[in-house]
């Protein structure tokens, strides 16, 4: 059993011991470049935690946990061109510091480089078990980010619809991190398939509770700009929970607000009042609470020890506590 | 043993009982649509070729050689992007008729796509192993097509990097195609490596009878405009060739008219002329045959029924005969 800052040291030591090949530089540099961006390697740190639940000497489990730590950052890559995105935690993304081709290009080896590491990963089996895994997490992803495209050009999009979408697009693959760490670990496929929906179910959480914090977070603790999902009319979950809940009035009002610019005057404020008007934020949180609670159950229907689930319960519960 | 046309049938059958999902249809519809403008299907037939050359129920193969014709797919859709290609196969590519979004995620879901076939491809011991080799291959055909962007900016281009250039791009997936029939089959290593250097080899002497075609192929029999390679100053195997061995004034004339336009007057004659004139057209001949002889001793090394061999090396031996 390992802390977290061990198991992050752990996998910063893999990397380093694991680079790119140096040729040609215009393929890599790129891949180089946004691993050094940061982030706070949670999903490799997922695979490790969720391995220590059955199994000790955790190295065995790093190929893996790279594996996936690389496929997130080559989705990331791809994302941002399609997204048009200038930065990436405040530095310039990979097209726009290159171009588009490199952003493509360095994506693509940096996806097949996370299936090398996956080929490493164990023994036949092992190596077997992960790649269903990680093919179908892969998979979900990308239709993930197909849907949350769709949406940005469809007028009606359900609340159901939307989860759906951070499902398939962020919380899958916080799931299948466990999941592969279970396989790792060679655990039994309950523990594995439960340890999956704990992802699952946190992640989807998570993603309810990024939304409430885009609006309603600490402009000091928060990332991103506070209040750019209204600006951008990006359906959020307090939009589509506003859509389906208001009296028609504050419904009318809310869509003529998604037809304005970015930069229309009170527009965040206006759509703020409207939530709170319609209890949104509570309603939100509320329905963050049940994801969690779920989530949570499936980690106590693990077959492990209680004391090995301390790292990975603490881990994710102070994701989910982040202040508002 | 099955001829070329059975086994293209067992391909496309195999296809079609294995479709992309229905939803979501932006995300899928792209990857059908590639698939339907047709191509030779010889990357999978290769993979069943080398598989019958050691054993029997060749649907076993099945789902390896169509993870080769995705990936192959795959790649043509993310490199029409980089190359700004309209039109494949006389139909407009898919970044053209959709977008560069379209093209880039349906790309990325057909790669995962392959490997989702790869995946059941066997039990865990062949999977394994088909896991290294097309990992192999697909990293070395994204280092292939970084070499050709890097080319295009790049005065000095040497002969030798030009070949390892083709190798990379086009001839070891072919390779690599042959070696993965033969792991399906369980077939001794050194039969495997056999195979990946007659398809590597046979790979490079295809590149450059398609180099020579490009400027000296029948305008009626060859698919593309003849004289295009030199209209848009392509380092070919004919300019590098020249460039290397032909005496100063003709290389000076030819590196100038590599400065012009691609509606330059009389281009596409003057750079034949010089061609001619220095006997390049027989010295690359003489290097395409020079691989096509390595490649067919590879063929030869196999330990199989000479009788097995048929097909394969008559599929190869048309391909490698392509009138001028």
């Amino acid at each position: 059993m390992h802390t977290l800052p061990t198991l992050l040291s752990k996998i910063a030591s893999y990397a380093a011991s694991n680079p790119f090949p140096a040729r040609p530089q215009a393929l890599y540099e790129p891949c180089d470049y946004i691993l050094a961006l940061g982030g706070k390697r949670l999903r490799p740190a997922l695979v490790l935690m969720a391995y220590e639940l059955f199994a000790e000497d955790v190295e065995r489990a790093l190929p893996a946990a790279w594996a996936v730590e690389l496929f997130h950052n080559f989705s990331l890559m791809h994302d941002d061109i399609m997204d048009a995105a200038p930065l990436r935690r405040g530095q310039p993304t990979v097209h726009t510091r290159w171009n588009t081709t490199a952003g493509i290009l360095s994506g693509d080896a940096m996806l097949i480089y996370a299936y090398r590491h996956l080929a490493a990963a164990g023994d036949p089996g092992v190596v077997a078990s992960l790649l269903q895994t990680f093919n179908r997490v892969a998979t979900e992803v990308c239709e993930g980010q197909q849907y949350d495209m769709d949406f940005e050009t469809r007028d009606a999009v359900s609340l159901e619809e939307y989860l759906h979408m951070i499902e398939l697009k962020t919380a899958v693959l916080l799931g299948g991190a466990l999941e592969m760490g279970a396989l790792c670990a060679c655990a039994p496929r309950p523990d594995a398939d439960h340890l999956y929906h704990f992802g699952r179910m946190a992640g989807i959480a998570f993603q309810i509770q990024d939304d409430l914090l885009d609006t309603y977070g600490n402009p000091a603790k928060f990332g991103k700009q506070v209040g750019g999902d209204i600006m951008q009319n990006k359906k959020t979950y307090l939009v589509l929970k506003t859509l389906e809940t208001a009296p028609p009035p504050d419904r009318q009002a809310l869509a003529q607000w998604l037809q304005t610019g970015a930069d229309a005057p009170g527009k965040v404020d206006a759509v703020r009042a409207l939530f709170d008007r319609n209890r949104i934020p509570a309603l939100a949180a509320a329905e963050k609470q049940r994801f969690q609670k779920e989530a949570f159950g499936h980690l106590a229907a693990v077959q492990a020890p209680e004391a090995r689930k301390a790292v990975l319960q603490q881990t994710v519960a102070d994701l989910l506590e982040r202040e508002f």
